[in-house]
């Protein structure tokens, strides 16, 4: 079990013991985070980006860290989120192994790491950490809460047991709970991991690891953070020209769009946690405004109090789908928040955020500019 | 390895020596094949039902078999495919584990199985097969050939090679080639069964069999054959009452949606030959009526001859998505065939044909009526 802790992550601690939602308590756990740009004299210019199930906090390349971010064409000086006014904090959540505590980290009660012992994780814990992070920093008010794909989660989470905390909210590709066919997604992607006899349990280590069921799972990650007309227009049916290919044994890799995923999914194996991914796919699943915070979805969202908020989908996203979108702006907007819902019609699926950045960035940058 | 073959399945025997697409020749192959109604004097009646991948030639129940067909909604007295007037034929398609010659099937030449030494085979194979057992039939032209999912593929395949051989064609939730998205999807499949190591490169047993490979293959199918539509309003976020679940394990299954997906998977992964699935899901991806005929798609479509078609997709399709059978339909239109399209914008999938069949039954029947 590893953590994959960005060079220039800095640690907020959570209080000495952290009681989660399902029950159970965690001692000594922390954050990780990076910030870019400088808190202001008013301590009243900080953005706050919760991130999806991978990305680590280096949304932005900054002096400490020069490396491009995962957010890098979004976050900077001069971008959408323009670091020369905000003071951009991107947390690692809970629950993850890029910093903050998770199953790979190491329990204080054992001296070994948690592993399969990690205590039961929920989404509104994601959210409770984000949030005492937050204050932690010495910052009592949010300008604005982003939150991309999960983080769209976690960031309504944190809205809603914490109000007051945000003045805005940008909502990306996100939701206000999880449905069928994303939770039989995960559902499959995390039965590829705990069958392969590798994952032992979840006590695996670097040499008897579970990379078939990580590869697997990647791969059906990535069949749904694209879409299917992306590719169409991408690989159409050209055929792998390279030899020797990757899969070459019978019923092998022949077409250029399985030479792709088997790319991605080698890039991704060995460098998240089994456990940890484990984790935070069933945080997903179990997630539910409406029943975390009672009354139903459309209420719990009509009950979270912001000046403004900003709720982004695209048209090709199968995993969040658009109208899960149009019911958060809908469910915002109907407890008086002034809402812009804009839907993308980018042919990226899922990932357009991170890659059709050309059409992200402009909404984005016209609501922060306004604030 | 094993074959199921219908209790009322009939035998075409292929000639000594079938020459195949890419090159090999089967020796002493035979088609299942089951017929419902009565041939004309004429010989004119005929219409020929081509399958998706799993289903065998019992498309319907008749006096030799009772039971349940897997189109039966759709084929009988008085129904769309109304056999009092139609003499209906329905083809185990070549390569499959249900009565036609495939990898389950012995190799005259061992003695044994061909397991993973079946040859190559090809949808173009599939298709000339069909056309071989018709013409055994003593029937020599058709008065429809109905296809349904892959059946839409090898019908396509079947009227391009064999002109003449039918004058209607009904293409059902078809394609005229393989797209990247269920490339991805069916290479996933493979892969899952491949990397079994109970497949054992195609040398199971039903002791050591890839049982594992087999459902996850299966539950990635259910995935696409269905819509997240559907499960949404069937599924929603409810959980699994029942105890004990069928996966209690740790991040065991939690809700509905999953114990679907398990229920089905389980009634597959024993009753379908792990080498024949294999086999037809690379004629599917590898199917390319365009490459095949020369000239490209659309050209290909237009050069096929028909006096009329009717070509059904469905919206929420995410395997054969309906521009394909817009395609379909535009092409065959192209070359003179009066083309019937219907968009139909049933919640199920591309599984609609097998359950919305009230919303299928009748185009179906006034197209074959009007004949």
């Amino acid at each position: 079990m590893r953590e994959f802790i960005p060079s220039a992550a800095r640690f907020a601690d959570l209080p000495a013991r952290f009681p989660l939602f399902r029950g159970a308590t965690l001692t000594g756990a922390r954050i990780a985070y990076e910030t870019v740009g400088k808190l202001s004299p008013r301590r009243d210019n900080a953005v706050l980006i919760l991130t999806g199930l991978s990305p680590d906090a280096h949304a932005a390349s900054h002096p400490a860290d020069t490396r491009p971010g995962w957010w890098e064409a979004m976050v900077g000086p001069g971008k959408p989120v323009d670091t020369d006014r905000w003071y951009v904090i991107c947390l690692n959540s809970l629950g993850s192994c890029k910093g903050s505590t998770g199953p790979a980290s190491v329990d204080p009660a054992t001296g070994r790491p948690y592993g399969p012992d990690f205590p039961e994780l929920s989404m509104e814990d994601i959210a409770d950490a984000a949030a005492h992070t937050v204050r932690a920093l010495g910052i009592g008010r949010l300008a604005c809460v982003i939150g991309t794909s999960m983080g769209g989660m976690s960031a309504l989470s944190l809205l809603a047991r914490h109000p007051g905390l945000a003045r805005g909210h940008i909502n990306v590709c996100g939701a206000a709970g999880a449905l069928p066919f994303a939770i039989a997604i995960r559902s499959l992607q995390r039965e590829a991991i705990r069958t392969d006899p590798d994952w032992n349990q979840g006590r695996y280590d670097d040499g008897a690891y579970p990379e078939r069921g990580m590869f697997t799972a990647r791969k059906l990650g990535m069949l749904t953070y694209r879409s299917a007309q992306e590719w169409d227009v991408r690989f159409g049916r050209t055929r792998i020209t390279a030899q020797p290919r990757e899969d070459d044994g019978p019923f092998g890799h022949e077409f250029q769009v399985e030479s792709y995923l088997e790319r991605h999914a080698r890039r991704f194996t060995r460098r998240f946690d089994p456990n940890s991914y484990l984790c935070l796919s069933r945080c997903m699943d179990r997630f539910d405004l409406g029943e975390s915070c009672g009354g139903g979805t459309d209420e719990a969202l009509s009950r979270i109090s912001l000046e403004r908020a900003l709720v982004i989908g695209v048209e090709t996203d199968i995993l969040f789908p658009l109208h899960q979108q149009e019911q958060i702006a809908c469910g915002l907007s109907a407890g008086g928040t002034d809402v812009e819902f804009v839907p993308m019609d980018s042919a990226e699926g899922h990932d357009a955020f991170l890659i059709d950045t050309a059409r992200f960035g402009p909404p984005v940058a016209k609501f922060l500019t306004a604030f």
